[in-house]
């Protein structure tokens, strides 16, 4: 064989497949076995000029180690399914990237599915996923709750609940202390002098009361306030919308809207001033999540801010956790942070 | 063996590590070979009733054939890495799911990866997904053209820029057909009486002219309208922000502003309330893109909107074109929506 140098730009030009073992073993003019034993650093030992021989070979032909056989030797494909419920809510995709990059400390990367709320879907996402043979499997999505645990046992893949409002049996989850959080808030608005407080919520239907539904009733409730009105639309910025027309209708003297997320606000927000409604004026608003969209409403919202980062640390903290662990929930605390809807001088102008 | 049916609740309950071949093997009394011609269809032939043996051991181990092994037996990983340069902005969000849903249409499923803008670590997440053998590759992140594309060609990954504003001499690539979008967006303004109109738009970098700045030029020289100013800030709230409260200060009698993104636009809004301007009786702001968050903007903005479905199944197509296709560039038409920010009627109250 010529000199290697040479030969570069002629390989590089003919070649329209992949880079295989055997051109670099070809190349370098040894057996398949010994590019292997190099590059796996064994299981038999290779004179040192002819390992650097297969090293040159290698690097000349920017052969790459095939993946799909070392998911094959060591098990592990390194990667983790992510299934959200509504891949298009601003917080999931801000989740998201913080999982990305938590993932990437451990060399895992994301295969991301939305299972848009249904059961059925979800059902045939987790399927595709095991066949996939993900490492791991993340669920923030309503329904993850009720997907068969012994199923992804059996096929030994761990789970985690990401976004999970508490507890469930014999599961490892994660989720925002909720409750704690919407209390806060509307103390807050409390504090402000607001006494007719409306809340906008999610229907009822997973047999637990939503936390931040009963945060808003504990606060209420200290301060002997008579609780506002619920107002239940799906949790989604024409969900709020809805809510917001029906507040501007209903005149019930309202004087703030606690909104269950982000979106549902922004709803709320476009109807109280096509309703002409003066926010924060004749009506406060804030809201759970605390996405950056939060802060570019008009007027910017007061909001119980979720700890994206943190929550994404322990979601893959509970994924590496050993496989016989117990059921185990992690709440992580949100922050109150104040801005012009409530009430707050803030950058109003 | 017993009859397999007893059987099942004690493996399954004492099954902790992955089902493997062997498993069902042991189960249905044969060899794995055996195991494997069932479930390859060959390439020996299997007696009927032998096979149907082996078939209700998978069924009821619940036995998934390896993915690793398929995918080395095969060349593919049914996997395609999608490199975005703002995973945070909800128009590729948008686009993602529409990608999401192109690609499972044959199959595959997407590692979607954030080079936040940043050469450097664009560089290094292409490594990372060649090495996962993914294959293929979208871009919508400003540095993809300057990824080498000989790199590429050698590892044998084809590759589509997929937000790209024009031909890339040998790339295959789609993008908005943003020149007319934004000209039509410009002479929309002006039906409208507008007479001097800014343009809020990104640094000058990448040799060419932004369409959007060219469309807005071209329209107003139609008109004979003397060009308003530009204001060059970065792709986000925070840079429409910026722009927003300067063109509030300056009082330059500017009566309209296109803002070449939603996130600017949502920026441009909030200092223009803040400084106490009505939206759109001092000034009209539309903008390009027409994600689902500029229908909840106050008040609702007037767009481009971008046909997200459409340029989602044109990248998957063109991902799966010959191998050694010629570049190409698709340029997908925008869609005028009007809402009350132009001063169009709409639901404004």
């Amino acid at each position: 064989m010529g000199g290697t140098q040479s030969q570069r730009p002629r390989v590089l030009g003919s070649v329209r497949r992949p880079v295989t073992r055997a051109d670099v073993a070809q190349l370098a003019g040894v057996s398949t076995a010994v590019v292997s034993y190099v590059l796996n650093d064994g299981p038999r030992p290779v004179a040192p000029r002819t390992a650097e021989r297969v090293r040159q070979a290698v690097a000349l032909l920017g052969y790459r180690p095939n993946a799909s056989a070392r998911a094959l030797r060591r098990g592990r494909t390194e990667t983790i399914g992510l299934i959200l419920g509504d891949s298009l809510n601003p917080l999931f995709t801000e989740y998201t990237s913080q999982l990305t990059k938590a993932a990437a400390m451990r060399g895992e990367a994301l295969l991301i599915r939305d299972s848009r709320q249904d059961a059925t879907v979800e059902a045939q996402i987790v399927e595709q996923l095991i066949d996939r043979q993900v490492d791991g499997l993340l669920f923030a999505s309503p329904y993850s709750s009720s997907v068969n645990p012994h199923a992804l046992r059996a096929a030994g893949i761990p789970s985690v609940l990401i976004d999970c409002p508490g507890p469930v049996p014999g599961r490892l989850s994660v989720g925002p202390a909720a409750q704690e959080g919407a209390e806060r808030l509307v103390d807050h608005l409390i504090e402000h002098g607001r006494g007719r407080i409306a809340l906008v919520v999610g229907e009822r239907g997973f047999g637990h009361p939503d936390p931040r539904e009963l945060g808003w009733q504990f606060a209420q409730h200290r301060s002997q306030l008579r609780p506002g009105p619920v107002i239940r639309v799906p949790f989604t910025r024409e969900g709020g919308y809805t809510a917001g027309r029906q507040l501007t209708r209903a005149g019930e003297g309202v004087d703030a809207v606690f909104a269950s997320n982000d979106l549902q606000a922004a709803g709320v927000l476009r109807a109280l001033h096509e309703g002409g409604a003066r926010v924060p004026d004749d009506i406060a608003v804030v809201s759970f999540d605390g996405t950056r969209e939060s802060e570019f409403c008009w007027p910017p919202l007061t909001v119980a801010q979720q700890d994206l980062p943190r929550m994404a640390e322990v979601a893959i903290d509970l994924l590496h956790s050993e496989p016989d662990a117990p059921g185990r929930h992690v709440r992580v605390p949100t922050t109150l942070v104040t801005r012009a809807s409530c009430g707050c001088p803030g950058v109003h102008a």
